[in-house]
């Protein structure tokens, strides 16, 4: 092979891990570019084995890849992923297939997608989840763009993704333009709500007992057995047993609770509040971290003096407790995440099919988890399920959880632990499935004060009271 | 007076309402315009007493005010309000003003002034609250834009605007360009919340008692007069007084309990996102509204049985303590209200003097109330304050009502009523003022999957672990 039959631009940790990947599936050869030409000979210094075919002009870099040329872009999302594009639009031809593999926001990609249609070139959005690691040895990629482009692409996506354990590859079509990116956005969102979870879940472990981090971690360890059975359960238990060299003490107490965000959580919440879906666990995940990080702030709030009202108990029935109450909000989080995709596609007009999603969640990304075959099965049984909540066996999980979780916010509330996850997943249980809500009540005030109409139980049509005249109702439509 | 000083362009309820205002104010003659005459003449026939001068196109309605000219803008958000502004720049000339009083996006406010501006006149995007009341009797105006509209519209806004117990005119200038509507913006999104909050209470009410809505409605106006003291908690007493005339029931219970939305609480929210402040209680009001009007979702979701570890107290004590719930999470929803102004300042460099705000917020507005003369206070002897909770007057009040948001939230937790928003406050006040937060494990994952680094509470730096290596760790700035 004299030609590269894919190539990457961006060779950072995730783009280089990536073009690792590639060029050691049987079949491949991986041209590679970088901006700087620095990163591109120490890569391939450090990496013969790759057998790189390495440019440094983007003319060169499109001259090495055989035709219709594929390249995937692994730059930082915004104006340097533009940059990259317009170099790529002028040295590619109609047929090749453009992927841009960082994290896009999705309007951005369906506007991309747009305009590199027009030349005649596919443009592929596509999320890559897995962090570094899966990059390099098997990530779940969600690609967005055209079913040609898909399948062009299709054979050399499927070498390099994870593999679940019954052996087919974590990737699949998720949809046109910026489908892909769409869900991996959600993926993300998602992601935010099952680490405030698995937080607050220690917190409640650490604040009710003398268990040291370590021994917390054994706990988490022994979770991931069970139904919790997923990455970050294991990965916080490898984190909880970390000792810091330098002062002896557990890791994670010598972290700054400070926690950062790159944007996505973010994206997800505004998603969240466009598609008109309640993702309240995921939000309250977002703004856990941003509060975290306001270090002035709870500086000054340690002025407020702290009235609790009962300690947590400490006992296994409570550890025991936090795991279901743990399991049942994960539920939550995952039902709020899937509405949304199921919404947003509507909207945006994709064919997203949500049993795929999961299927391809399933292996090779952060959330991955042996749970998500239980959803997988869901949307397979049901693809047109409205409340991931609502089938048999997520309800049965719930019904099985539910007065863990109750226990567990009750006594965190009495006892000063915040768990604004935990009691933002009871509080959508309570509602979603109340007979009556008081938002009755609230549009009886909006009606009072902004003439903003009512509907009624009993007929149809839309009312209005007269308030600040005779409090008569009339008929508005 | 044979032209007018003032003009309005809309003559729907709040255009003609705030007409009516404006003319019955003492040296105010007011030129009036609306897209379909019909309405025009309308509003004439229907009051004559306020001797309007009524235009039919474009250029009589400028000839028909004096100069310079003022006109306010009182039509949709949006597209409308880009084609008024459209035609009035063709008529009206430099130093004239054009006042948007509609719920503008800030961001299009900040547009829109930069591109009137270029013509000389003057654009001020001003939030105008206080429903189609306020609009007649005395709305709370929060004007933006320069320091020179300003003063040629500040006689006319203050002849208008609801005025304070101390005599003092509901109106300031906020700040430039889109400062004005990004207040109203933030009051709305309290708005939302402190509905939200009072339809908590009333719903845990309704379920620990058997009190009928006119029974609570006595609670309500009880309330009224004390600490709670507010026009929303008097209009909650009227809707739950109201009886249904058709079926003889409480109005409340005939309403659907599915709440509508125009947006400003999801833009509240986004830029509870954009800003970094956790406005989780907001958010939370806005998700409940949304999940509310899922009607199919609820319906699906009926099929999770419910269980409830123990029913509700049914005393005057939980009656109190719902109160004080209510008191507590009111003051945490204005503080990250506040706060979100505070930050959204510096981040669009306004100069907004929060003293300010919550003093025109005292009357004519719909989340007026008897405590913002305390946050009045609080901003004036500290316009620096970092977090309000933390001011003094506020910080007793919490350590006064805490313990009862506690209970609350157990109990609501235990017995399966949603608390979303108490709890989100709840949250709040426990980890703003906790002195660790498990966002130090969440770091630790971070870095575990993403090499995202994290900070040491011990020394300055930025550390990486190497988890898939021999776990040292090193300093990566």
């Amino acid at each position: 092979m004299n030609q590269a039959n894919i190539g990457v631009v961006g060779l950072a940790v995730m783009g280089s891990n990536l073009a690792r990947n590639l060029a050691s599936r049987e079949g491949n050869r991986v041209a590679v570019y970088n901006r700087s030409e620095g990163r591109t000979k120490e890569l391939l210094d450090e990496h013969p084995e790759a057998n790189f075919i390495a440019s440094y002009s983007y003319e060169d870099f499109a001259a090495s890849i055989a035709k219709p040329r594929t390249a995937i872009i692994m730059v930082q999302a915004g104006a340097a992923t533009d940059a990259v594009i317009d170099s790529l639009v002028k040295v590619f031809e109609p047929g090749d297939v453009i992927i841009d593999g960082g994290n896009a926001l999705f309007t951005d990609t369906i506007r991309r997608e747009k305009a590199v249609r027009e030349t005649g070139i596919n443009f592929v959005g596509s999320g890559i989840s897995g962090g570094e690691e899966g990059a390099l040895h098997g990530p779940s990629i969600m690609p967005g763009g055209s079913a040609e482009a898909w399948e062009v692409i299709r054979p050399i996506l499927e070498s390099i993704a994870a593999r679940a354990d019954d052996g087919t590859p974590c990737v699949t079509h998720i949809g046109t333009d910026g489908a892909g990116h769409f869900v991996k956005m959600i993926h993300n969102g998602i992601e935010y709500a099952d680490m405030q979870l698995i937080a607050e879940g220690y917190d409640l472990i650490r604040n009710a007992t003398s268990q040291t981090p370590a021994e917390i971690a054994d706990i988490f360890a022994e979770w991931n057995k069970g139904e919790l059975d997923s990455y970050l359960i294991e990965i916080t238990a490898e984190v909880l047993r970390q000792v810091d060299a330098e002062t002896g003490k557990p890791l994670v107490d010598v972290i700054l609770d400070a926690a950062g965000a790159k944007g996505t959580g973010s994206w997800t919440v505004k998603s969240g509040l466009d598609t008109g879906v309640p993702i309240s666990g995921i939000a309250q995940a977002v703004f856990a971290r941003s509060l975290s990080s306001s270090l002035s702030q709870r500086k000054v709030a340690q002025r407020l003096g702290k009235q609790v009202v009962e300690g947590l108990p400490a006992g296994a029935d409570f550890i025991e407790d936090v795991r279901k109450a743990l399991y049942a909000s994960k539920i939550v989080a995952y039902s709020q995440g899937f509405d949304v995709i199921r919404i947003g596609a509507k909207d945006h007009e994709w064919d997203i099919n949500l049993s795929e999603v999961a299927r391809i969640w399933r292996a090779g990304c952060i959330i991955r988890a042996v749970f998500l075959n239980r959803i997988t099965d869901a949307y397979k049984q049901d693809p047109e399920l409205e409340l991931l909540i609502s089938a048999p066996y997520f309800a049965d999980a719930i019904a099985d959880s539910e007065l863990s979780l109750r226990r567990v916010v009750a006594a965190a509330s009495l006892a000063g632990v915040a768990v604004p996850a935990f009691s933002a997943s009871l509080s959508y249980l309570d509602a979603i499935r109340a007979e009556r809500l008081p938002a009755a009540l609230v549009q009886g005030q909006r009606d009072f004060f902004g003439a903003h109409t009512y509907k009624r139980i009993d007929k149809e049509g839309t009312f209005h009271t007269e308030w600040s005249e005779d409090r008569s109702e009339t008929r508005v439509d």
